[in-house]
């Protein structure tokens, strides 16, 4: 029997992932077309692909610093010529330094690694946590991962045992979590966003899903949390972060934060669920001993947004040594994450210093590109605050904006009729008259009865902003 | 309830991934042992990694063109200089123009890529595909991967749809197919090979392990075959394929095509599947046309190495559109394959030609490190063949010998009194008392009543060959 869509692997037809799905397959041939120079019946000049946080492919800048190192990574060689590098091509010393000691302890990037990652990146990536969080970090507890999705991918790979398994995801909610289980054939346990309160978690909300799961027979192990938010853009305080470690341990839950977008942070302070959960053990004396944690960060985000280069890393915290055992074997199935991805980790989280040679370019760098992204992120927010229907919370963090739509009764009934949810039937329609490419809220999850969109605040200009703002005009008077 | 062994995913506990299990992690430790200055206490003065196709961990350097050019995908400032690049640094001018032209179909190396990968990048696979086998080849079924392990994973994932679903794989067998089985909770129907023929595919053979298949209920649905072999270093005559072909197409079965060593041939010539597929398929006026052949390429092996970068892709033949669909769509979720390991396959299919400024240097590197690997395969094998109870076929391909191993009956009971099979104990003494790690052939697979072990023949020198033959006389008279 030849296979097909109905004999293969239903888990992998059930799974969604609407980041990459048919508007982005769309907003590709748009593309292409463009390319081809056969785009003269299209209404727009470019594709501006929103859909998706990919820094670099819009108009962010690698930082200097990264690539320099990286340079010299792939090609040793050049280090022979610390003259050349450093008078005609402009690289400082401490680029020369760190690449030469990343080549110290990685021998070549094109190597294989041990597969929870280079020993001495671990090691640096244990320093930066304890920096950060005012604790200690154990390296023998990092893993090295193709980015944070792969490292999701291992944790619930590991975590969900069977069909009864449940993982409490938010939502709205990135869909990798949602994806991920449905090849498990494990149970999402959602539990919803408050929307009214910026889009912080609700701690009642989140009893009541996870009592709701347990009536009905999930065995709920996990809590996921996603701060910075994605797609809702929030930024968790302190108290909620306590809130759910609380949650967690009275009900014996791993936590599992996805923190890629810690740096992104514009209203107040990012904090760790690390250093809250380190807190709490020292004021309680050790009532919090036994949580789990599971925390993710990656190269992909922030001002970095190396996210072509696959590379991240997640720390555990109160784990079972033989459960850790059964992780490192996982891992070590697919050999190691990509070395110069680990490499660029390694850059990530030790920059340079003031005072060193390359700090004033790096802070240049960085600055820039996180006002930039702040100034675009108030921007698109204005504009969307002056939309018919269109209510979106004030941006705090990551790189999106999740705002609602509230569509006339015969866009909704248009969309039936094209077999479509209202808020895809409007992304559609968005695409193809603006060549703008954002995800139906449907994509991520969504409080019943409710529709939005998410849009990255990467693109440059606010022209596409603009487009937005006419075709909602139009289409709220088409459907009026 | 906490994670513990006994309440996560049972399948991960079960997947067993010998080449990076209890013998490496042991390695590791003897070598940072030795690298902390505390080996005093240790037989030997280094830790020799025999287990693992790791090249550029050993002697292996790479290819100048190959890290040129990345060195300038990861850095483009660079090209702003092409005097200091051509005159100081010694870059070729072709380097720069496939710097460039890769840059202006990647936008930056640090992007996310399309899921499928960089369409450019992809027209070039099927380009190489058309020279080496003389047939067409449609980008549009060529999917870039992390190595060629994640491409396995993708198509296993899509292709196995419950427990029953059954995969043919050769024993001996790289480890990956097994235990990405284990984690799917699907069932290997294993197949011997014939170490007197040199480690050949022998159709009855197959035909019997798939007839008992069908018998127990199974629902075969591939059969995987591994040319040239890992760990077998055999590789297949035109006349092997034509049958497993000839089989699969009677059968129904996807034939999956692991070709990462096809670079690795010292006897005889590499034949592609889908070659051989297309010439059947001519010969026959269509009787071959409903194959489903998915083949897998990789930059981790060959005379490349570039296994640290997670560069591969795989080309599917005869597959329903719908479950390409699917295979995207898995694809997708983990967003794309890293993007600098992409470019470095596009590099791999494309290397220098005579005429090209990069050409002399590049075929005198590749020349060296193919000529390396055949002398130390004959080395060994000449050794082995003077040891008592080892016999060896003759090296045909790929990276590895895999010995047949007679041990004293003394030695089967001393093993089976530390709990392990016989070839683990074997190789765990081998470790301990001259810090060679190899893997023991239990961990791919042997005919019942066999021991083996898997060697590369990567690591330089011939002094660590010597301490495995002085190890083997000891070990024999110990043990008589």
């Amino acid at each position: 029997m030849r296979l097909s869509k109905d004999n293969i692997n239903q888990r992998v037809r059930r799974a969604e992932y609407a980041v990459r799905g048919e508007l982005a397959v769309k907003s590709e041939e748009f593309r292409a077309r463009l390319a081809r120079g056969h785009g003269s019946g299209l209404p727009f000049k470019h594709v501006i692909s929103a859909n998706i946080g990919n820094p670099q492919q819009l108009d962010q800048k690698p930082l200097t610093f990264f690539r320099q190192v990286a340079s010299l990574l792939e090609n040793p060689d050049l280090l022979q010529h610390p003259h050349v590098l450093v008078n005609s091509l402009g690289y400082p010393p401490d680029v020369l330094e760190r690449a030469k000691w990343l080549l110290s302890k990685v021998g070549s990037v094109g190597a294989y690694s041990a597969s929870s990652g280079v020993p001495a990146i671990k090691e640096s990536i244990a320093k930066f946590l304890e920096r950060r969080d005012g604790f200690p970090a154990d390296a023998s507890h990092i893993y090295l991962s193709a980015g944070a999705s792969s490292g999701v991918n291992t944790l619930l790979n590991v975590i969900c045992a069977d069909k009864k398994s449940g993982i409490m995801i938010p939502i709205p909610q990135y869909p990798l979590y949602s994806a991920s289980l449905a090849l498990l054939d494990a149970t999402p346990v959602p539990y919803n966003l408050d929307e009214s309160k910026a889009w912080g978690t609700d701690l009642d909300t989140i009893c009541h899903a996870y009592q709701k799961a347990k009536a009905d027979g999930v065995d709920v192990r996990c809590i996921v949390i996603i701060n910075p938010g994605n797609p809702t853009g929030a930024s968790l305080s302190e108290a909620d972060i306590r809130a759910v470690i609380d949650f967690a341990s009275r009900e014996n839950l791993v936590v599992m934060a996805d923190e890629v977008y810690q740096t992104n942070v514009f209203v107040g302070k990012f904090h760790s669920f690390k250093s809250v959960l380190r807190t709490m053990q020292k004021e309680t004396g050790g009532k919090y001993d036994a949580l789990e944690l599971a925390s993710l960060h990656s190269i992909s985000k922030g001002m970095v947004g190396e996210c072509g280069h696959r590379g991240g890393y997640f720390e555990l915290v109160g784990f079972d040594p033989q459960v850790e055992a059964n992780i490192y074997k996982f891992v070590s199935i697919m050999l190691c994450a990509p070395v110069i991805g680990q490499c660029l980790v390694q850059v990530m989280v030790n920059p340079p210093e003031p005072g060193d040679p390359s700090y004033e370019l790096y802070n240049r760098e960085y600055t820039a590109v996180y006002e930039g992204l702040r100034e675009r992120a108030t921007a698109i927010h204005d504009a969307f605050s002056h939309m018919e229907g269109v209510e979106c919370n004030q941006p705090q963090g990551s790189m999106y904006l999740f705002p609602t739509i509230r569509l006339p009764q015969r866009a909704i009934d248009a969309a039936a009729a094209e077999g479509r949810s209202p808020d895809e039937f409007y992304c559609m329609r968005l695409l193809e008259q603006t060549g703008v490419c954002v995800v139906p809220g449907s994509g991520f999850g969504q409080a019943q009865g409710t529709l939005h969109f998410r849009t990255t605040f990467l693109a440059p200009g606010t022209e596409w902003v603009g487009s937005i703002v006419k075709f909602h005009k139009e289409f709220m008077d088409k459907y009026r």
